[in-house]
C-alpha cells in the first residue's frame, strides 16, 4: 500500500508561516490519531509521508463529508482563536494515514501550498 | 501542569509555507510518540498546544543534548530531500508534549517563525 497523509489548510485565513505549520501539525496528529492501527504502523515505517495543500473552506463540508464515505480518518481543526484568527475558525482538515489514491479522490485537484 | 509542544523550524534553509508545515508535522508527530502515555494523554485532553519558533541548525546539536539531559522527548527531522532541500537536511525539531517551563529551557530564547 501506498499511503500518506494529506492536509489541507484554509485558503481563505490569512496565516503565517508559524500559524500554518501549528494548525497543519494539530490537523497531522489528530488524524492519524483516528487511523487504525495497522495503517499508522505501516506509514511511519515507510516515513509518514504528508501533502500540504490549499483550499477554500466552503469546500471543508464535502471534504468531511466524503472522508467519512470512504471511511477515511478525518480531523478538522477548529482554531481557539488565540492568535491571528477568530475562535472557532476552520483552519485546516487532516486526511489519512489512508491509500495515496484514495485520498486523491479528495484533495487530487487542490493546489499545494507554496 | 502546563504541557506544550515546541517545534523549531531550521532557519538556515529557505522553505515554502507548505514545506514548513510538513517539516513541522513530521516533527510533531514523532516527538508525540517518544511521550510518555500519560504526557500524551494529559496535553491531548488540554488541547494539544503547539509553538513553532525558528533556530539556526547550529544549535540543533545543543537542543538534542539539552533535551536528553532533562528528559524531554525529542525528535530531529532529517528530511528525504525529495523536495526543496538537499537529501539528510535538518529541517525541524520536535520537543514535547513536556511542562513548558521546562521546554523553556531550550526553547525560551527562540523567535517565533512568523
Amino acid at each position: 500500500m501506498d499511503l500518506k497523509q494529506v492536509i489541507i489548510i484554509n485558503s481563505d485565513l490569512e496565516m503565517s508561516k508559524g500559524k500554518v505549520a501549528a494548525q497543519a501539525s494539530h490537523a497531522s496528529l489528530n488524524a492519524y490519531l483516528r487511523a487504525d492501527n495497522q495503517k499508522r504502523s505501516d506509514w511511519l515505517s515507510a516515513g509518514g509521508k504528508k501533502v500540504v495543500v490549499e483550499e477554500s473552506r466552503e469546500k471543508f463540508p464535502e471534504v468531511v463529508r466524503e472522508a467519512e464515505r470512504l471511511n477515511i480518518p478525518c480531523y478538522k481543526v477548529n482554531d481557539a482563536g488565540l492568535t491571528e484568527v477568530k475562535s472557532g475558525s476552520e483552519t485546516a482538515v487532516g486526511l489519512g494515514p489512508e491509500e495515496a489514491s484514495k485520498i486523491d479522490k479528495i484533495t487530487g485537484e487542490m493546489t499545494l501550498v507554496k
